[in-house]
């Protein structure tokens, strides 16, 4: 009954099965996942609700996934059985009551997307990628192994997935440019982790090449993929729902590649036409201040954009200075009445601090939105009393290094102002006694 | 309605409120919490489940969380306005399809409650025991901090919820013995951090001579405190429940402190005393073999019991000679048909390495539970067909460095049979093209 595909974004009517192995449209654009919106209008808002809640996080297969749970609305062309969940969504979203109540918020929420199984955001998207894979094989696909370029939260997801479902994976990397421990989740999962003699433009090139020719049933799990954001979009869904299907009035967001702007903006829009909500939030995108392109297109109003060279950033997944997801990210600021804004090394890692303070463990991609939003109050443009929500996209336990680094006084281009490093005492109660009055009174 | 107390081990009858400063009976034993069975007992089994899936993971506070859902099970005391919550528990029950496979299991589960906010189980009863706190200080107790000894995951728990809800937090530790990568959990969150010039024991020394005057006004969470155990039966309830009330045969644990065991053995007791199941599943407590003086009195059937010195284990969180629990673990063993197995080093991080394989990401410990359970089918004791829970309890994030280790080849007394480490190649696809087909096929 309900029904998606691939299309072109330039042409609605080139159209593919979501279970074909096709990535660029016949122009070379990205594709695009459609749904049959007038199938999905069949049911009234109040049933789709009732629904979502229903299932929610319940036990029928495989409907207690935040992801799933919204099957009809991400993926209906997979067969239950064929679904490889680990449970994705239904993460905490945490008050963060006392950091709001310091930068003047009183309504100040964090979506803890990295409480997960790999501990990012990306599970969302990988397992809709997986399930689509182990349909495809099931329908007798040659389909041998799913192969990512990518030196982070991508090629973990990649990794934990294929693991369970028992379907190969591959994942390319620059030879010594990153360590065991950087990839420790692939490793572990049982990957075949590709070192090549070549930078990561290089390891792009091999991995396209290698997944272009069906022949070799390699399929390609990299951002361009556009299945992933059928899960991603879930987010904005969810964040709704959790608060009683009542819209916050921002959501600020890391950005990087930008395809989780895009899904997170596609997920609500759904939500919009399909009438479960009647109006829109505002959507911050935040950017690391080294790397920066869609900000600094923003200070054109969108209408000039130039690729940079990233520079190093401790939120080392959107160290992207040409975005996948630029114009699809762009078409969601706009529609969304959008801001983006920026911060830097010193700003991120403070704001991750001061979260980390009150309860929340904020990886630096969290500290790039939370500073964000603090520059936003102070400006005025986000009001005492919004509801704001925050999408933290990774677990902090990802960054214990950068935590580290911050408290130790060593972290790259920071002057931590937050740090709280250990007081080394006698093993003697008065000396302990003083030390804690000093600190309490 | 309902209620709560404190009784002492030996003596029923000698019983505090829950909101005393109170940590010892009048002859030195534990506190154990009692419940008014009587009162509970009012509702019947159908009302109470029922009541526990309409609140399951919703959105009316607190009962959201997995611990706050069962409230009036755990800590009736507390005001909603004072708990303490990042929505603990509802954690995956991750169906091991694949594991269980290779091992000769049908129906093997993984309980992962390592995907929390702290990234372990101890989060189960920290928010217990700092919402009780919260509840003191609204009462006007004078409780300036509250404090324990622990270089691990109590350390990271306490100090997030502490963060969480304003109350200043204070972690002792032997000075030299830890580093901040091991600490940066508190040290991010914010505790007061003391490093002492003593061991481990002269730190709890300290602590219990701080928290032992009421008047320093500094509260004891260390695992004598049984707050935290009422929050941590509820893993029992919980994967019942997520068995749609339906027992398991077997459910496999972790032992070291074996506060745990004892939890775990709390909670399916009181959903059999309140009718809520008909039969107990057999509990397995799994030991490191460097650590093991309760598989050393199963092997005497309980009735010798000596401490040992622990040596050191990959599994450090049950590196523990001498449990605190050990007599009422020893007394949920004997009442729910229990086993005691143990897992040498090369043991545990295979079976975490399997684990990995097949889609987990397993912490040392759940390693344990994983061999230990490989032992009991292998021996005929778990049968093919046995629906088997294993309980993992900590993030495999929390454990890189034992993975990375266990990857190159430098795991002390292990060969790791499961390793992969990356396969360095030239950028080139006819290599990448062979590389592919060699491991695959």
């Amino acid at each position: 009954m309900y029904h998606a595909w691939f299309a072109a974004q330039d042409d609605p009517n080139e159209r593919y099965p979501l279970t074909e192995v096709v990535y660029y449209s016949r122009s070379g654009g990205l594709l695009e996942v459609q749904h049959d919106m007038a199938a999905l209008a069949q049911r009234s808002p109040e049933e789709w609700k009732r629904l979502f809640d229903e299932r929610w996080m319940r036990t029928t297969w495989p409907y207690g996934s935040g992801v799933w749970g919204k099957k009809e609305w991400v993926c209906p062309i997979v067969d239950n059985d064929n679904v490889v969940s680990m449970f994705e969504g239904g993460t905490n979203l945490f008050w963060a009551e006392r950091f709001g109540r310091e930068i003047g918020l009183e309504d100040l929420w964090i979506k803890m997307c990295g409480n997960s199984h790999t501990g990012s955001f990306k599970d969302l998207g990988m397992t809709v990628l997986v399930s689509v894979v182990k349909q495809m094989i099931s329908e007798g696909k040659p389909i041998r192994a799913i192969a990512c370029a990518s030196t982070g939260d991508t090629s973990a997801a990649l990794a934990a997935y294929g693991a369970a479902a028992g379907i190969p994976t591959i994942v390319f990397l620059p030879k010594g440019k990153v360590s065991i421990a950087q990839l420790v989740q692939p490793v572990a999962h049982g990957a075949l982790v590709l070192a090549l003699d070549t930078d990561f433009d290089g390891c792009m090139r091999i991995v396209r090449e290698i997944t272009a020719n069906p022949d070799n049933g390699i399929y390609l799990a990299n951002s361009l993929n556009s299945l992933r954001i059928e899960g991603q979009k879930t987010v904005g869904i969810e964040i709704v729902q959790q608060f009683d299907w009542e819209v916050p009035d921002w959501i600020i967001i890391p950005g990087g590649n930008l395809g989780n702007t895009f899904a997170l903006g596609k997920g609500l829009l759904m939500m919009y036409e399909l009438g479960l909500i009647n109006r829109l939030p505002r959507i911050v995108t935040a950017q690391a201040a080294n790397a920066n392109p869609l900000y600094r297109s923003y200070l054109t109003g969108f209408r000039e954009y130039q690729p940079i060279k990233a520079q190093p950033t401790a939120a080392s997944a959107i160290q992207i200075g040409d975005p996948v997801s630029i114009n699809r990210a762009i078409s969601i600021l706009r529609r969304f009445n959008g801001i983006v804004e920026q911060a830097t090394e010193q700003e991120l890692a403070d704001a991750a601090a001061r979260a980390d303070r009150t309860g929340a463990y904020a990886c630096p991609h969290t500290g790039v939105a939370l500073a964000a939003l603090i520059k936003l109050v102070q400006r005025g443009e986000i009001k005492r009393s919004d509801r704001v929500v925050v999408i933290s996209t990774a677990h902090g336990l990802k960054f214990s290094r950068f935590k580290v680094e911050y408290h130790e006084g060593t972290l790259r281009d920071v002057i931590g102002q937050y740090r709280n490093p250990p007081i080394e005492l006698p093993p003697d109660i008065d000396a302990v006694r003083r030390e804690i009055d000093r600190r309490f009174g």
